[in-house]
């Protein structure tokens, strides 16, 4: 029995599967509307997180499943102090396969190894949200065509952004990636990821202040949000926040095939100007987020549709 | 598409098919026990309001639908700051409908013009709530044969009643309704309902303070909550508040055929002793609550059922 | 139209019908994959308690039915200050059945008078559970093969443990069964049940400081939490906590086929070394509960199948 803990626990070629199928679903929903009747998934969210949650709920249903859990820790038995473990055998007995959403760091995978159902990250602190990076793969190959050759430019808070390090973790497993970090100075991305993953593997990357100066060589503009609490002082938060926010005027300098991509949800980081323009991809990105999530849901539980 | 904002979103004979379609749903529920399989409300409740999520989530589910949302905003990303129109643009990747209830007045209204999906006003703080004016209609039609040549008396607070406000206007679009307004004066009818929907449509209408007043000439009487709090002062609410609560005594006073609806929930104004009455249909209201919804849903989704 | 409200609502022979039907089930699930095709049970829970919740949901999915309801009382109208009575009432036209938790004594019973669909209790407050009992019979029952001829220790808190008190009246309806009651003098089981129910039975029981004292003895071993709050003062406590701490070297003074039940949440009363023993049957019980709350959702439907 396989979980998902991190976006790199599938290889590349098990990743290419996994995308063929979400593709082949996106194509052909009605073959897959019954593969998974009466099945169930369970969606443990100790904290709020309502965009995946439905979207997990929304694959399951779309296979002919059903879904269970609770959507916070507060209408949940957490409180009485039961550990993950037991919570994640007790629910092996309530359904196939689960969701689980944790404040904290590496309880999914503490649930995992107690489970009798294959366990999902969904979303453990800052760490791990391995179905946003599948998302964010599935959008890029499915309106690119590809993910190799490509030049992606990855904007805001790259020192906290989680989403942005395992997209980078891994898109670097694909040749011919270039990778434009646009971030304040204050939220540059991670030594880590600087040294251990772009240096160590040899891809071409820059970082850079301003999203004007990357715009223009961007296949792909991976947005996320800056928060004003991140910065040092008001005074630079003021100074720096318009450098990081998309709007029209912004979008003339990229080509005409750059996609916006954005985990959502967005405050106000790309202007809602923006949303009519065909290269804005962040609600397309929803929609293959719940295809992706039904491969995965098939590929965990083994079911085949032929 | 589609939405439903309003209850005068339909016309008069737009709703006597819909309310025809729920009584055929009434008559013969296996007919459309299916007409819904594979596909999904979501209610977004931004505020709790158990009776009408579950009265929606039933209504899909007796179509062979399915149901996901949430039911408090506590529980849903709106903390996180998202607006309503990129809520339910990521909804609309989830669902193939929506039933949004929300503490501000035109919040629907802003989504469904965002969205992909048919969106239905469930309760928008105290503006609109038209699918309980849809329920009070096909419970007075089907239980008295019409909408037109009727007296109903509404009683209660006159003045905040959105529901009350939302039949009167429904009602003034058949011949010959007359309306008895039963309130404290605190509490009466406001002036645009008074003058720009009573007196223009002009139907017959007369204001009164007592209940027992009114109680023998009525076909319906709607009742509705008195709260404390309305009053300005508590001698006044004291004063007044037994001319508002309905009981076996009052209820000798009413002709035989007389119905008794009510919004729900009460607190104390219909005594429980008048639940085994005959004329009391609130809770049959309930259950048309549900038909009418399976109607809109069907009618919204274009679903036809031969 | 029938109800549960007590484990002792069924006679011992309706009880057999219950298990043999709850192990069919546990031995044809596919049989009953559809029995509650279309239809749907309401989960009221007044305060939360998920691993309950989600059975019933789970015992209703595997069905082919579907769950609506609420997780707890502030995501419902209970705030509103509404009446169980009126609530269900109301939640008759939603769903086919319900399954009632409240804080209060007695909510589900006054529910029940009120109820067009069966409701079951699901636990009020520390009155009755009885679907935990019924889950612990068939437990026994499964894996021992009887309710008759065991000799069963209740151990922990046996002056509060609502699951203790039930499955003690449950049990001296089978000939031959022995009690071993083991706890701190503090939380030894209520006058009430010594007299009323073991003595007025004849069963025979004994009462014990020291689980090491009992468990040579035992068939089956029923664990609970001992509160530290239940404690008059934190000496006791600490002198008394590990002897209700169940280890890996107190079940090497068990019999080999001793079975340890517990109905969960744990907090530390079982080792965790204890879950690998073939005897640790805690987590075998929650799935019996499903099957259970299977056979009691067709049982109270008056739903057949061939």
């Amino acid at each position: 029995m396989r979980h998902l803990m991190s976006p790199l626990d599938f290889s590349v070629e098990e990743l290419e599967h996994l995308l063929d199928l979400a593709n082949d679903i996106e194509q052909n929903p009605e073959k897959y509307a019954h593969a998974c009747d009466g099945k169930k998934i369970a969606t443990l969210f100790y904290e709020p997180s309502t965009r995946t949650r439905l979207s997990f709920e929304a694959a399951m249903m779309n296979l002919g499943g059903k879904a269970l859990g609770f959507s916070s820790a507060d209408s949940s038995s957490a409180s009485k102090g039961e550990s993950v473990s037991d919570t994640i055998r007790v629910v092996s007995c309530f359904a196939d396969i689960c969701a689980m959403r944790h404040p904290k760091e590496g309880a999914p995978l503490v649930a995992s190894l107690a489970s009798k159902i294959p366990v999902i990250n969904a979303g453990d602190g800052g760490h791990q949200h391995p179905t946003q990076t599948l998302t964010d793969l599935l959008t890029i190959r499915s309106l690119k065509g590809r993910l190799d050759n490509i030049t992606i430019g990855l904007c805001g808070d790259l020192k906290f952004g989680r989403t942005v390090h395992s997209l980078i973790e891994a898109l670097v497993r694909y040749p011919n990636v270039k990778f434009v970090l646009i971030s304040p100075e204050e939220l540059c991305i991670p030594d880590y990821i600087r040294e251990d993953v772009l240096k160590a593997s040899g891809h071409e990357f820059e970082e850079v202040t301003r999203l004007e100066d990357a715009l223009p060589k961007l296949d792909v503009l991976y947005m996320t949000r800056v928060q004003k609490e991140r910065f040092f002082n008001e005074d630079d938060y003021v100074r720096m926040k318009d450098f990081y926010i998309l709007d029209k005027e912004k979008m003339k300098l990229a080509g005409p095939d750059m996609l916006v991509l954005h985990p959502l949800p967005r405050v106000n980081e790309i202007s809602t100007e923006v949303d009519s323009d065909p290269r804005a991809a962040y609600f397309k990105q929803v929609q293959y987020g719940v295809y992706v999530r039904m491969a995965l849901i098939l590929t965990l539980l083994e079911v085949k549709v032929c």
